[in-house]
């Protein structure tokens, strides 16, 4: 047993942002993700003032590497700019159902 | 302080198979594993509707690689054929308390 | 597009040391943290009772590699006397905004 070699991408978010992530996510065929809300400070927030911002969504999801690359370009053009997020990619090796 | 070297396995599995997954966990003595609830849409569920299913659940647990091995074969033997199951191991350097 | 290769630290407590733990982070400027509920058992209460601990925590927080070394050396040191308490690191590579 083998499995796949994989991308775990992982994006934190404003829940604002909220739609338009998965909208992404479903124009790079990203598909399977999984979200759920977060607490948290920002990078900048903390700096200031120390003060927790709630809202945040938590999105994952596993693509192959090529996949990978255009969502965090896409997030970085079309998303850096106009919300708090943060993204990162994991390796991870992956075994999934055919029902999944 | 070097830490050890370990597998994180990740299992995102319908909230029905809850139960029999962290009984296989016990059963390979995967220990101390966490749990919470996850939105998301399954690889197939996406392509056919873009309908998020409620009800998923998250379980992460740290083991030695023999034993994520063990339990990965495990779920895909047992699990796979019957439930919505993604499941995918990470490297991580794992410290912990004498107490957890 | 390259991002910054980081550290991952996940840590899960108990609820009782959230505060200390998030403390901490500010200590070490360990900044933009994310953090949720989880259930789960302890390797050792599994060990004895699988009797499920509600009321832990799990912190995420994104840092430089020293980062990462100087807040799970504070951790092993202050806090894994005392507490339950599970942390790991992750290589991840990363993406940020501006504004978070």
């Amino acid at each position: 047993m083998s499995g796949h070699s994989m991308k775990l991408v992982t994006i934190v978010c404003e829940a604002l942002a909220r739609e338009s992530v998965t909208g992404l996510l479903m124009e790079v065929h990203a598909h399977g993700y999984t979200l759920g809300p977060v607490e948290g400070t920002g990078a900048k927030g903390a700096r200031t003032g120390e003060i927790p911002e709630l809202g945040n969504v938590k999105i994952e999801v596993i693509v192959p590497p090529p996949v990978a690359e255009q969502l965090l370009q896409r997030l970085q053009r079309d998303f850096f700019p106009h919300y708090a997020v943060i993204a990162y990619e994991i390796d991870v090796r992956v075994m999934r159902s055919e029902k999944f």
